[in-house]
């Protein structure tokens, strides 16, 4: 019986936990917060991440270490892996907690991305500005999420705005040409201490004030892009030696795919493989830092996942439905806060999309599952 | 957010939990044994089901009420039930829990039954057999499950070592016609609060020394045979205004099918549910407790479900197949204790036929998987 150790407990944390106990696991998080929901399913050590006592005690009680939270200190992961096994490896993670070290990896490996230069000055942002040219955003380069931490600047003239905005932030800045997409997907990916390599199909995203509002799974691409992205996500897996679950999330332009960056955990896009995917992200994330084998990634249908963000909606038109299914973290209401998810399930994109008609009625939220309706209509 | 209450802790309630979790539910388990394996995953009340501090203060504490462990004293659930919702009902429990009434009721219903008789002296048993007939089982009416507190009549010559074996029991006696049947299914049946009733395929059940050892849905059986079976659960769920999952028990003989008796909870031969239908059992006994909106039960493909008795299998040979699913309950292992299953799902009874063979052979466990590969194949 072996106990995982989790760093971080928030909603991911809780979906490892549930989808580790059939295989007989047990758990321990580490977060700081009180009433981190996934302690409601798993014992919970209450410290900070750089707590050396708290990180050697909880090294004491695991057998691996692997994180819910990607900004988990550099330097605490690693101090815990010269004491566990810690996947994905603190190298790994390094990677892509900067988005400057997790671009300029993309180009050597040959992947396309928007153009990028690092910000360190006001004077260095004219000199990206230069190089990258406009629209663009300026963006942290570390400890971002949900769109937190960037600034879009339209010209030149944005330059002393944008730097106003995010000049102090910690770690430096990057500046990143503007994308005008025509689409955004993620590859969830999961590979394992043996090298074995998985992908579930590709799924959509939609992001709403920069947060993950829809995916639908398996996206309606053309088979060579999905390949390209696909390549692309395990050439970077073996690049880094990752161990574990991360998505890749890429822009799709006039038929290319463009990097965008890589989240080194189980992600908020591959929610739907619960249900839609013989084996979930979750259970497949903790495969893989077992080293056990990997289950099966193939799609079980057409899967559309809702993310329910600031509060719950009322769940009965979701359960209604023959494959609706129902993610509430448990979590205390909070603007902008991501409480919960539904997965609508069908065995054919017209039923999808009628399910998704039903229920965007239902919630009152036709905005949100509009432009998958289009997808699935198109 | 609604807290269920569940009375016994094993891996029923273990697998409601991991059901209901996603549903935002919080539980209390009511169990008076050290460890029990849901307590891992849930708060744990340590006290007898006569306990009525204890009873109070965990009907105090929830909003429903309900049970992993069918044999809770009918006294105890009724006097919960002045407290707080239970279902299913302390009426359609007490049913449940005494053979004799299960059995007159499922006659009174028109459900064909063996023949049986109550035995409660040494001189009814005689009685019994005359109007019975041999070969008999005679079996305790009250706490029997997993075929114990039985005993096999060839011959009237064996009821003084019948009676010697079982007469002292408490609740009495029932003796039953041993029926030569052709196969065992069951059908697990869920029904809502307002009456909706749903049932999952039926399944097909071995047993090994009276406890089941597999479980193969949707069982291979003749679509009248299925109807009447499906009917008769319907008719019980509706005589004892039952609300959750029940199980029934049935034998097939000759295309006939005779009730064997009722599990009034999830049963373990609703297991494969987990992953081969869109809605687990567990999943929608709590919302039928809850009077939510009850899932789909169609099922994915076909499934075998496999116990595992006593101590669990190495786990790497069901994992490494794209179907396999890994069910450990966290117990310690002892002789006769359900430890854990594993469910195998496939696309076609063929690929299923192929994946069983594989994981048998495996885990030396060929004569476990055999009954369901000749069905397969049959
Ligand atoms: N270069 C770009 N061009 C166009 N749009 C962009 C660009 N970078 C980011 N965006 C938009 O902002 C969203 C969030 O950006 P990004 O993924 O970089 O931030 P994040 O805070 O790390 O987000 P998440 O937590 O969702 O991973 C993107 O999904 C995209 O919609
Ligand atoms: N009348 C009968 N004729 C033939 N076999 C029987 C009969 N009654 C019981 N059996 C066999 O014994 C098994 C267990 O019996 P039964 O279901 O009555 O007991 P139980 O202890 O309540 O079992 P469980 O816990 O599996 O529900 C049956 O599944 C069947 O294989």
């Amino acid at each position: 019986m072996s106990r995982i150790g989790i760093l971080g407990g928030g909603q991911l944390a809780r979906m490892l936990v549930l989808a580790g106990a059939p295989l007989g696991l047990r758990f321990l998080v580490l977060d700081a917060a009180e009433g981190a929901c996934a302690a409601e399913l798993a014992p919970q050590l209450k410290a900070d991440y750089r707590d050396e006592e708290a990180l050697a005690r909880f090294a004491g009680e695991v057998d691996v270490a692997t994180f819910d939270f990607e900004n988990v200190p550099a330097d605490s992961a690693e101090w815990l892996a010269t004491r566990v096994p810690v996947h994905p490896a603190p190298r790994a993670l390094a990677v892509a907690q900067d988005r400057m070290a997790e671009k300029t990896l993309f180009s050597e490996l040959g992947i396309p991305v928007p153009p990028f230069a690092p910000v360190d000055s006001r004077r260095s942002l004219d000199a990206a500005l230069a190089h990258v040219g406009v629209p663009a955003i300026l963006k942290t380069r570390r400890f971002g999420y949900d769109g937190k931490g960037q600034f879009r600047l339209r010209s030149g003239a944005d330059a002393d705005a944008a730097w106003a905005a995010l000049g102090a932030a910690q770690g430096g800045l990057i500046l990143e040409g503007f994308v005008p997409f025509d689409r955004e997907i993620s590859v969830v990916a999961v590979r394992g201490r043996d090298g074995a390599f998985r992908a579930w199909p590709i799924g959509e995203n939609w992001h709403v004030d920069g947060v993950l509002s829809a995916t639908l799974a398996p996206a309606v691409v053309d088979a060579a892009l999905a390949r390209r992205a696909l390549d692309h996500a395990r050439r970077v897996a073996e690049a880094v030696d990752y161990v574990g679950v991360f998505a890749l999330e890429l822009f799709v332009r006039d038929g290319e795919v463009l990097a965008n960056e890589m989240a080194p955990r189980v992600h908020n896009s591959g929610h739907w493989t619960i249900e839609g995917a013989e084996t979930s992200q979750f259970e497949n994330h903790l495969r893989a830092v077992l080293g056990l084998p990997l289950g099966a990634v193939d799609a079980r249908g057409w899967s559309c996942m809702l993310n329910w963000i600031g509060a719950m909606p009322t769940r009965d038109a979701v359960l209604a439905e023959p494959g609706g299914h129902w993610h509430d973290y448990g979590k205390t209401p909070r603007v902008g806060r991501k409480v919960g998810h539904a997965t609508l399930r069908a065995e054919t994109p017209e039923a999808l999309a009628a399910v998704l008609e039903r229920v965007g009625r239902a919630l009152a939220r036709e905005a949100q599952v509009a432009p998958v309706l289009a997808r699935l209509r198109s």
